[in-house]
């Protein structure tokens, strides 16, 4: 009996777990070294936590379950509302500011595309308390720390970034009723991935006064904050807006990361809960989807029950981050190479137990090591060895009868006749 | 609007998940030095897949869902189907043997219990294409390996070890139908956790021939192989059973385990699919479940649709080993405690810049750095380095003038004036 896996899941093999993992350990190395402390929540959660203010998209895809109470739960499709729930439940004991990562297995039910499958992982970073824009900056820092720690420049990724503030701002100067906002946001965030006309019919349909929409499509397509001020006017909220993403700005250059950043109006996140600054990475050949989004999101903790406090994240998937890196030839040379410390071949069936005892003995002092099931030939064995790419081959064989290995470096093909009890005491102190 | 976790799931808050990383990060050390790879599959199947092998109380536990087509999935209870689908799939491009290892997590639709969870985290291993009892002993002796490495000792634990094979020709000696072994496997697995009369009662019912009962009874308290023969006879199968048992015991001598295994004949494991030895590790106050267990299976890849190759595995979880290490005081001591390399603390305003980049700059250099978001006192600042475990603070106050740091020692208390450029300079190798 036969039976396929389901569509839109992945099985990880050697090879590709190899390239999940160079991936995971990154995002949590540079998480640790930006002073992110790492936390995860439980892969379902009861059905209505996801439908408080994950953005109607979000809450479509869910994939449903029940418990055995035929209490109605859903696979998590982000680990926000969690994160929310998590921090809410400790406010009054967790040190602030809160600056936590995680790394959450993630489910949509939708048709899987390229870069968007039904399963993935997703690197996190949020801090919780710091109502200062070097929040925002320190978390789109971070960002780029990570994707220059694996080898991508300026050149091949960028940093679009907007302000939630200003775009609700702006929409308020030009008469949008504060109703309209949330499903304005959804079909202003498919700007860059739909075809022109269709966004505008899109548009005109929700935007029936034609002055207003040029006026946003002005805003959408402006190229630095006074093309923006000219598009929607100014104001005491505009005005706050352009003064914080001017001050974003600098902290970047003082982080040493502008190099890797735009200013960019049209980015405005999908999700209902952003409420200033905004941001997303985008390859600079524009061919895939976004490789992570991020902003800051202040009234999220009081809507899932807690108090007003101030946060802000990013969230990185590993499906589009994946293709990239593959397209770039940043995989290969940096997926670990070396499996094996030592591979214990046998060629004489009556030192079968010595070869066995040999290689518990390399493990047991934190070696990596395997061995050959069944004594044979040396040629079968030692493709074993290279096959499984050990460093070194230890050969027992007939001059084990006066104590001594061969000692094979699988890279120069060189060989030494060592004495047993030498090479044994090289691990005593494990 | 407060919503709570779901019952028999755990939040990890950083203390929760330095413990989950310590348990996990040590099964993936310990594998890779026994020679394992590591593999995972998704975390839903086709329900249809579970039917298959997994023994009545695993399917009845099963959390299950349906896709957008309607089609039965369910969240994974285990990962060995996955694993002989994922094995089957690509059985002729795979070198041979394979030994992979996988920390999946997995999900019970139960009521949560001590020690069992409706979400945990279970190391696997498994050598597939090995027909040799030389691949069991391996298999014990990698889980022993890492219950020596996280400091349990042989007066903590047990490896209590058995065969299926030697149960299965016993019972078929005394008479028991074909038919009758999967339920009955069931039933005298569950015989170290019902009490006595229970369990009599329950065996009456399957096996209505009172001498037959009697002899199970025996074979399951017999503390040798000489009891086992003379409370079930003998014959070929049984003969090479007790070969196979008396083999495996020289081999984990030779391997430098053996003082931590003992022959028990009760240990049956409930899954219908084992075929050969069987083993379980229990802590010797016997007042928790069994840490892990685990055997050979060499059918299973067949039942599946693939050849007939053999196969030997352990799975351990993380809820009842977590429970013993806590309870054996193994968990504090071993736990990271450096949380920092630097808090970076500014006692000037006019400095926070400067600060700031400093801290980018230690970070991109691969240090582990935080710094405070606010200037002001000394005192507060030095108390948030101590809270997030700094190694060292470095001070930029009234001497940066002369472009000066002080960088105190948080462990000693030490404090000395360096010279900023210097101090940059010993991270410009990065």
């Amino acid at each position: 009996m036969k039976i396929p896996p389901v569509k839109g899941t992945r099985d990880f093999y050697p090879p590709q777990m190899a390239v999940r993992n160079y991936i995971v350990d990154g995002w949590k190395k540079v998480s640790l070294r930006n002073g992110f402390e790492e936390y995860d929540g439980p892969i379902f959660e009861y059905l209505k936590m996801f439908q408080i203010k994950s953005g109607d998209e979000i809450v479509e895809q869910l994939f449903s379950l029940q418990d055995r109470g035929g209490r109605d739960l859903a696979l998590r499709p982000e680990i926000t509302p969690t994160l929310a729930r998590m921090v809410n439940q400790q406010i009054n004991s967790l040190p602030k500011p809160i600056k936590w990562f995680s790394v959450p297995r993630l489910f949509r039910a939708e048709r899987p595309q390229k870069g968007r499958l039904r399963e993935f992982f997703q690197w996190n970073i949020d801090i919780i308390g710091v109502d200062d824009v070097l929040a925002d900056a320190e978390i789109i820092f971070t960002t780029v720390d990570y994707l220059r720690d694996i080898g991508l420049t300026q050149r091949d990724v960028r940093v679009k970034i907007s302000s939630r503030k200003l775009l609700s701002a702006g929409l308020r100067n030009i008469g949008v009723p504060e109703g309209k906002l949330d499903s304005l946001y959804a079909l202003l965030d498919k700007y860059a991935k739909m075809p022109p006309e269709t966004f505008d019919e899109a548009l005109s349909a929700q935007i029936t006064d034609s002055d207003a929409a040029v006026k946003i499509m002005e805003f959408m397509r402006a190229t630095s904050l006074s093309e923006v001020t000219e598009a929607v006017g100014t104001g005491p909220e505009v005005e706050s807006s352009v003064e914080e993403l001017a001050q974003l700005m600098d902290l970047l250059g003082q982080m040493g990361v502008s190099q890797f950043c735009d200013f960019c109006p049209s980015i405005v996140r999908g999700l209902a809960y952003y409420t200033g600054v905004v941001f997303e990475v985008h390859e600079c050949a524009q061919e895939l989807r976004a490789i992570c989004g991020g902003g800051r999101y202040d009234n999220l903790l009081r809507d899932f029950g807690g108090p007003s406090i101030s946060a802000t994240g990013m969230g990185m998937g590993d499906c589009v981050l994946g293709i990239l890196l593959e397209e770039k030839g940043l995989l290969k040379e940096r997926l670990a190479l070396h499996k094996l410390d030592f591979f214990v071949a046998c060629v004489d069936g009556a030192y079968r137990q010595d070869a066995v005892k040999l290689t518990m003995k390399l493990r047991s002092a934190g070696r990596v090591a395997n061995f050959s099931y069944k004594a044979g030939k040396l040629g079968k064995q030692l493709k074993q060895a290279s096959d499984q790419n050990a460093r070194e081959c230890i050969i027992i064989g007939e001059e084990f009868k006066d104590n001594k290995l061969a000692v094979k470096d699988m890279a120069t093909g060189e060989q030494e006749l060592v004495d047993f009890d030498e090479f044994l005491s090289r691990f005593d102190s494990g």
